[in-house]
């Protein structure tokens, strides 16, 4: 994607640490009143006021997270942050600031993090998020992305994944499936590139899954969407490992069980056509692909009328007593066990 | 210091990376009433109340920031909260919650992670820390930690860097020097035993310039102590990077100039020894030695009285006109230009 190697190219060392910091986050603006102290001291001082502080944290690493063959470092820096803002969103909360660490090794020259981080500072631009702090540091191999996203949010309006009751219908945003299958024709792409790099790779009819890989969009519309529609979920939480692995979080945290209707999963027409390009099944890629950053929520039954038509919203299943179980209910009618096949960091399936 | 290859040792793939969160962080209670929510959500819920918040982060990297070799990991635990603490003290700030996130390669058996996480447990107790999040991933090579702090303070109490005027007292706590002359003998050692592995190393003479390289403790006592004096530093940073870089964070933040007096730095016996030893200027070492983890602050005049005589408190120099300066007066009374030598990750000396 890029090498240390090119002319105009600026060894990180010439800078320094401080040197680093400062001339990266130069062009970062504090857009929030209540933050009092961003950049430039021992810690960044906020002002949460009346509201309670939503905190997360997520660390993406080269080679396991991401791979700079077909990400873009742009793309990286904006991806790096909806990472982090989708998890505050799904707590029904709005992110103001964030703190952005990275590990780099002495291959990337100081262009590339400019790149990358021109991409995080569109990301607080768009979303409008004050860069308030961070460490930039060296790595004996690769690059590395820690993120803390602060958020703020009344306390009556915060929605955690336990309150979901038996019978909640189980509702998610968007559709499903497509920053998967995004990765399969990114991949592929990359196998053929290698074998002959004269290719020219025609992503046109992937635009749709590729976007949803490498620049997807954290719901920032769904919070005030529901405030707006004076519907509060009675649990929720973002898809960043799959469908499944989502709703047993929800399930084991709510101590309920679900049906989910094969059928009813939202998926755009431009992953079932992949799906049978690629001959894998779209319902697998829904439950365990991973990566989609839309919510997945419960309501009570009483509140259908609230989002019922509206585009943004699916309603996919609904919960059941704990005994009863987690599963997929499929379009032939059998009930499958639910089972966690999320992307795992750690490499191993989830149970 | 350790292999994945003995009897009893357990592969991380064998948990998952939820199991392993799980797990890891099963014993860590949660001490503050406002904690609202920690480990188990998207995020969690903190409430500030009338305080401000203060977030800090700091990354810590194998083989930039320290070498398993010889430092066992439940120190390297303990050690990542403290230097993410001591920031938080540097705002005259009490810490309340840290999220931590590690990336690890798959050498490290589930033993080695638990080890480091019983340093952090054993921090969070000390420090009354509760820890509320983080991210646990795979990564290609060695070993990342990286912790954000949050504290509290109000506001009136918080001190930056940016307030040092001109004729304010310089004013260090502790003593310097002791943590970079124990990463010293450290490797000394460690290259005695790579020659001779059944070397018996005897660290007696060493054990507090040691102690403060393998376990340094940041100083919680100071912002209490302060407020009981009734004394409110003008400005303040933590030594991380050695003195001298510290002096002139200071300087630049609050447009002023300074005079350290050499003939003031405390230093322990036990660094003025080991620097004969080593035949190494000890003056050297406190201006850039580094990873002393005390505070430097500076104070108007008219507070001296507060401080005068406390054991905890030496004063090394005044501020000065910014047009004057930032000079180190030698015993010989000779002034030279502050620089800062401070170690730096990125690995050039800081101008």
């Amino acid at each position: 994607m890029f090498e240390n190697s090119g002319e105009n190219k600026t060894s990180l060392s010439e800078l320094g640490e401080f040197g680093l910091i400062d001339h990266l986050t130069q062009h970062f603006k504090i857009i929030h009143s209540t933050t009092i102290k961003g950049i430039g001291d021992d810690a960044a001082v906020i002002d949460f006021k009346e509201e309670k502080a939503v905190v997360t944290t997520d660390l993406l690493v080269e080679g396991v997270h991401f791979d700079l063959a077909y990400m873009p470092l742009k793309h990286l820096g904006y991806k790096s942050v909806m990472v982090n803002l989708s998890d505050v969103y799904a707590m029904n909360a709005k992110p103001k600031q964030i703190t952005v660490s990275i590990a780099v090794s002495s291959r990337f020259p100081l262009e590339a993090l400019e790149e990358l981080y021109s991409g995080i500072e569109l990301a607080a631009k768009l979303y409008k998020i004050d860069v308030v702090g961070g460490d930039t540091t060296s790595s004996t191999s690769g690059l590395l992305i820690s993120i803390t996203a602060l958020g703020g949010a009344n306390e009556q309006d915060i929605v955690y994944r336990s309150g979901a009751k038996p019978n909640d219908l189980l509702v998610v945003t968007g559709d499903l499936g497509a920053a998967y299958m995004g990765l399969q024709v990114l991949e592929r792409e990359n196998e053929v590139f290698k074998v002959n790099p004269r290719s020219q790779p025609d992503l046109e009819p992937y635009s749709y899954l590729v976007e949803r890989q490498l620049k997807p969009e954290a719901r920032q519309d769904i919070p005030p969407l529901l405030k707006a529609l004076e519907l509060k979920p009675t649990s929720m939480i973002d898809i960043s490992d799959g469908l499944s692995s989502e709703i047993i979080h929800l399930c084991k945290s709510s101590k309920v069980g679900a049906n989910l209707f094969e059928e009813k999963i939202p998926l755009d027409p431009a992953v079932i056509s992949v799906c049978e390009e690629f001959e894998i099944d779209s319902t697998t890629i829904a439950l365990s692909g991973g990566e989609d950053y839309e919510l997945l929520f419960t309501i009570d039954q009483g509140d259908y009328e609230k989002i019922k038509g509206n585009p943004n919203f699916t309603v996919i299943g609904h919960m059941t007593e704990e005994n009863e179980g987690m599963h997929l209910v499929t379009r032939a009618n059998q009930k499958i066990p639910l089972i966690a096949r999320g992307w795992n960091a750690l490499g191993k399936e989830e149970e």
